[in-house]
């Protein structure tokens, strides 16, 4: 029996592992949970058979480079934009007034060049826009934000990705998608974990959005890992994506023949996961499967 | 002979350790600078002496606990607010034509219910809100945000900062302080940097911030620990602060006579120690020093 929603919530917060921050989605970690999430990450990294170049992002990218992404058409609702403020004493005064009388005060701010990173491969594109002589492949980490607060513990506003990006041609992005997804679900299974694997859409946004959400399932290009952590749904706890010459064309990533690239990704979502194995072996590592423990190098 | 910042900054670029995003201050990282910072990270959480609670935090943290700090009115340019949309199909489709006309598309965007976490330890104090009946040690680590965006390596708008901290007794909490300072320039001299310590005072804003860091230094409040990594000045690449009742005041936690308790904290920026170390010994950690490799695990 799996429990509810609401009583992993409460078995996680009991247990130290999850502190709530008064906004749902927004949680504090515990040392033996972030022990476990640092084992999931370099047990993926270690599934690796082609090198790859690592790289760490920023929670935060630039807001061109977020627009080329789609982002503002396609998951609007999903959007954290930074603003800030730049102005004098006087402006400074006038800001702190309005907030103690419990007015707008944010209406003093004004919006930066920078958006919250949605997605652990999107500030990876502009770092290759131009030619690609040859096919890359990236290790990647990044902090993802998106704005939904929900009263579910496996609904999170922000959370760590950590993925395996392909940048090259179209059957090398598909192979990759592939290799990764299969190697997703050996791992996932190798930790005690029950998985299958489903074809899935993004969550586009509107009525223009079913559509493309849509088209996205018919032609095969997403794939969830899902577990039945709590509740009575599945949760996704990683993905592979085709994005086809999406990302290529938007950043001008051209192979030698002057076409845009193809690219995919595979990604672990990093809480996700680790409440999935705290869900099934109990909220004590202590206690765990020897064998899950030491592929976890706990 | 330090380097320039401006060199300094070519150096990181062309290693491959620092990948510009196009905002000054936002940097992808690679996998050895990743290495070295974790390495960092370690060498200083391994210096505790006594047992500490260790937590990790997310790069956001709700309104209502930032306000808690005086962030708005001490730091406002510093300041990080989230933006999103919750608009309707038609909002969206406004919004949508409002950027590709070049237009201001923010104005169909609202304040969020969260705020960027500027300082690794604000996210604590709500967590500590309550009755206090003996002292706590945190060991903690959290993305930081502050909006100084400028042409300088060492000046990021997001950072890592790893921090001990203590909530107790007035005493309890400047002992805290001074025992992590020692040990922090002991570290940081163990992994060969040139460093020394000197009262600081943290960027207050305006005329009436003018007064409260002259204050903070009279008091001798803040300590930084700092290394000349590059250019004429030294920078600060770690930290100690006694904030004595500040925070145990405007959150509430009391200690069992009901008196506020006081915090202090001792703090490691992660990717100005790192840059330091890169510009100290080289940009190639394969031809460090061996101690210094063996103390990182490198």
């Amino acid at each position: 029996m799996t429990p509810t929603r609401a009583e992993l919530a409460t078995r996680l917060v009991e247990a130290g592992h999850q502190i709530p921050s008064g906004v749902p989605g927004v949680y504090g970690r515990s040392g033996e949970f972030e022990a476990i999430l640092t084992g999931v990450s370099q047990a993926f990294r270690g599934l690796r058979e082609q090198p790859a170049e690592v790289v760490q992002f920023p929670p935060v990218v630039p807001v061109g480079s977020w627009l080329k992404t789609d982002y503002l058409e396609s998951f609007p609702q999903l959007a954290g934009a930074l603003h800030v403020f730049s102005g004098t004493d006087k402006d400074h005064r006038a800001m702190v007034a309005t907030q103690v009388a419990g007015g707008e005060w944010h209406e003093h701010l004004h919006p930066s060049e920078l958006m919250m990173v949605p997605a652990g491969c999107h500030p990876l594109y502009p770092m290759l826009a131009g030619g690609l002589p040859q096919p890359r492949r990236f290790d990647l980490m990044a902090h993802c934000f998106r704005h939904e607060s929900e009263e579910d513990p496996l609904r999170m506003v922000t959370f760590r990705m950590h993925e395996q990006v392909y940048a090259g041609e179209p059957d090398g992005a598909i192979e990759h998608r592939e290799l990764w997804l299969g190697k997703l679900v050996d791992l996932l299974r190798g930790l005690g974990l029950e998985v299958e694997v489903d074809v899935a859409n993004d969550p586009f946004f509107g009525r223009a959005g079913r559509m493309l959400a849509s088209g996205q399932r018919e032609e095969a290009l997403k794939f969830e890992v899902l577990s039945l952590v709590a509740g009575e749904s599945p949760t996704a706890i990683a993905s592979g994506n085709a994005h086809r010459s999406h990302f290529g064309e938007n950043f001008g990533i051209t192979l030698t023949d002057g076409s845009p690239a193809h690219t995919s990704c595979a990604g672990i979502g990093l809480e996700r996961t680790t409440i999935a194995l705290l869900a099934r072996h109990g909220m004590a590592t202590s206690e765990w499967p020897a064998e899950v423990r030491k592929r976890l190098g706990l």
